[in-house]
């Protein structure tokens, strides 16, 4: 059982533990990357107590997780199935286990779980490691049951995670799976060391990049009073920046109570566009221009919601000037790579999810309905 | 281009074309399943144009489709893996091409498209193709691109389908895909031919039992009376009953503009149960009794949202007295096997969404800003 020192977790001025915690990030990233290395550069991951010789034979990534676990793994997806090559699917924790699942001792299962005490997760992982998988576990809190049972695990570090709602664990859990990701390349030979290396420069980058994020939070605390009053808002994203979306929605559900929604941004024509209205609130996350079919793509869903009235919600690069005449609000990211936009396309909606649930009067750090750690199936 | 005989297609008394489909689904089905067996009882596609031996090397599957057809996908999943141990992935079309996937010449990619014109899936099935994928087609449309375009295709037969949403196109692709899923277990033989038969002759008795649905369509029509001024609805279901759920809030955006979504019941735990509210509606696809633990998941799910004030309709089998105590509506269903559910199960949700419509006095088959097929990306 989880015991965390309460007096280590004082709210630290702020009036909720979900805004010191989203404060907290750029800190619990670089915790997270913390002593990655050993002397020659390579890649260490210490508590992989699997051996490189079997992390060849892997043919198969499953990636189980709940909630907003499970959209750190969508977007670990596509980052891991870019960098090894190795198909990696993602799927709910309470959905693997009812589904017989394809799994044998070269399936690397991969349990998200800040907690690394939820039950949905904990069964899964029992039925993977009866059909012989190798589990690695993804988790916040040493000594958790989840790490204990799997045959690996990378400890996010990122310190006590008190509010309901996930925030820094979502953050470190995805750059928990790149790392993973990315030592899997390391131990296959399908990335050089040096293209590893710049990856991790990269990474070791995210927090000044995440600080710049949270320095200028105004405009969305702006955004969050004009919006009090919204009963629904929808969410757009591709590639990377779908799961974004998917959590965006999931934080205004859980803290606001609003009916929020994200979608695959290409999926709009297929049904959800009936739906939008004049006025009706759109975020839609755009992807960097350093990949232009993807970014033109999102640009073409943007002007299509706007031009049947939405009110859109940017986030794009901040000298992104194509979006302009499309963005009713513009709030800029500091350029990164496409696979890293996610660690600071989140932090906006996060604060928004916050600020609008406190101009609504209700408990940020403890949501109705919901506990931190769900340990009940 | 498609160029159906609007003569043959007039609404033959229905009020839409919707409604008209709606009520053609048993013969649909059974068109589909028309002249599958050689005279030996074994089952055969004489479209499906992919040697036994090809077959049988196969080591992956890949659904691509976008919206409903993605919907069926998801439900042929289960079937498919559960019948062939191979397995497959579900994507939208949209996400697949930017995603850099993973294919080759042992991935079998089948693509759902009823009008076989949809564009994002057409890119898709252009990529896995270059990258030597063999790729088979579940179509609705003779002679459209995407057929052409693949190394074989499983027709649905369904007749027009003039209703931008879809209704009978779904149930038929996933008969369609069930098809393939039995031709695939009889193939590798992970199947014995008596088994497949069985399952052959559940298929074939499926017609029956959606008409005797449709025979009393009389409690839903007076659900949509009862919630047509509501603005938002929740859906709920696990395993095939996801995508069931799926399905049911998508048509409700199509068709009703009302913000529906739909929830793997597992899912509640971590973030939508925030949402459940005094007189809320959800509705919850309950499994057969005859997958116990499913059964009873679901029944768990099924009494903490009512325990939250929501209102629950619950489709469940007829018979089905657990679920009783929790149903504000009971919808009932005919008894048949887990796998078949799904094609019981969204015939009421595909009336309900086109009733509500109408009440609201949209055009049903013409919802605003959607298109019947898709042919731009």
């Amino acid at each position: 059982h989880v015991d965390w020192d309460l007096s280590a977790a004082e709210k630290g001025g702020f009036d909720w533990f979900m805004r010191k915690e989203i404060y907290e990030q750029p800190k619990a990233v670089a915790d997270t990357l913390l002593g990655r290395h050993d002397e020659n550069g390579r890649l260490t991951l210490d508590e992989v107590r699997i051996s490189e010789e079997e992390l060849r034979r892997i043919d198969k990534i499953i990636i189980i997780a709940c909630g907003t676990a499970s959209y750190a793994g969508l977007v670990a997806k596509y980052a891991i199935e870019h960098w090894t090559r190795i198909p990696c699917e993602v799927e709910l924790a309470s959905e693997f286990r009812y589904r017989d699942p394809i799994v044998g001792p070269t399936t690397l299962v991969v349990a998200i779980s800040q907690s690394g005490e939820t039950a949905d997760t904990l069964m899964a992982i029992r039925h993977a490691r009866e059909q012989r998988a190798r589990v690695l576990a993804v988790c916040n809190t040493n000594g958790a049951t989840i790490p204990r049972e799997s045959d690996a695990v990378i400890y996010t570090h990122a310190g006590p995670e008190i509010s309901v709602a996930s925030t820094k664990g979502f953050l470190t859990q995805i750059v928990a799976c790149y790392l993973l990701g990315l030592y899997l390349a390391q131990v296959r030979g399908t990335k050089f060391g040096d293209e590893i290396a710049s990856t991790m420069a990269e990474l070791a980058a995210m927090p000044d990049a995440i600080a710049s994020v949270l320095e200028d939070m105004d405009p969305v605390l702006k955004l969050a009073a004009d919006f009090a009053e919204e009963r629904v808002v929808l969410f757009l994203g591709r590639h990377v920046g779908y799961p974004v979306a998917l959590e965006g929605a999931l934080k205004l559900k859980e803290l606001a109570y609003i009916h929020a929604e994200g979608f695959a941004a290409g999926e709009l024509k297929h049904g959800p566009i009936a739906l939008i209205e004049d006025g009706l609130p759109v975020f839609v996350v755009i992807p960097p221009r350093g990949r232009d079919m993807l970014h033109d793509k999102v640009l073409s869903n943007l002007q299509e919601v706007r031009a049947r009235g939405a009110r859109t919600v940017v986030l794009a690069e901040a000298d992104d000037d194509e979006v302009l005449p499309y963005a009713d609000v513009l709030v800029p990211l500091p350029k990164v790579s496409t696979l890293l936009q996610p660690l600071l396309a989140t932090v906006p909606l996060q604060m928004f999810a916050c600020e609008l649930a406190t101009l609504k009067g209700h408990d940020v750090d403890q949501p109705r309905n919901l506990a931190k750690s769900v340990t009940v199936e």
